[in-house]
């Protein structure tokens, strides 16, 4: 069983602590724990802009707290982020996800994230079998 | 694209709501959603205490609000849960949760539950492909 705490990763753990211009990912569970999906609570700053496309993996993220709305750019139709609201990307949809308020999202991969990718040009992340 | 509100299923999708003696679970994600894993929210009872043994299935539990602990059957070791603590059972660990407070909790499950499945007497769910 692996049990790990928030609070102390923020504190004592900073490998596990990921961010980028606006944003930043708490890696509660990476490839290297054997689930078969990696568990991030993320985070985007109040009024950034983000467009992602996760080509290479299935992400699904449920709002915790915050305002913002998602864009599928495939149809153009958005969609409102509010507590409670999930989004699962199951066509590696290329979106954009706004924060109106800072949006604290619970956000799972599969396959799982191995703690090294960084955002590339495109939105996307590595491949796995690049970033091990 | 998926987006789904947890409000939303709450009100008009009740077959999306699991619901036993003092737990129920709001299943955001399914099996048939293809993503690979399910993703539920779910909420403990306020004094309840649950065994369970997911002999067929990997879970990761993430705290979202409330208080209690979790024993791992195999070393007697016990964990407090409170908000940001998650447990992940990599080794399908027979464990007791408690909720000294009403604990809602974030899930996932790889294999993706179905949405049929019910807890069996031993604690865990019953493989996928006996409940397709």
């Amino acid at each position: 069983m692996i049990v790990r705490d928030f609070n102390e990763i923020i504190e004592n753990d900073r490998d596990r602590v990921v961010s980028d211009a606006d944003w930043t990912s708490v890696r509660m569970l990476l490839a290297g724990d054997g689930m078969g999906f990696s568990f991030h609570i993320t985070f985007l700053q109040e009024g950034s802009e983000h467009t992602f496309e996760y080509k290479n993996h299935f992400e699904s993220v449920y709002c915790m707290k915050g305002k913002g709305s998602i864009t599928d750019l495939a149809t153009g139709e958005t969609h409102k982020i509010r507590p409670g609201v999930m989004y699962a990307l199951n066509n590696h949809d290329r979106h954009v996800l706004r924060a109106e308020e800072e949006l604290v999202m619970a956000c799972v991969f599969n396959p799982p994230v191995t703690g090294t990718e960084v955002h590339r040009e495109d939105g996307s992340y590595a491949p796995a079998e690049e970033t091990a």
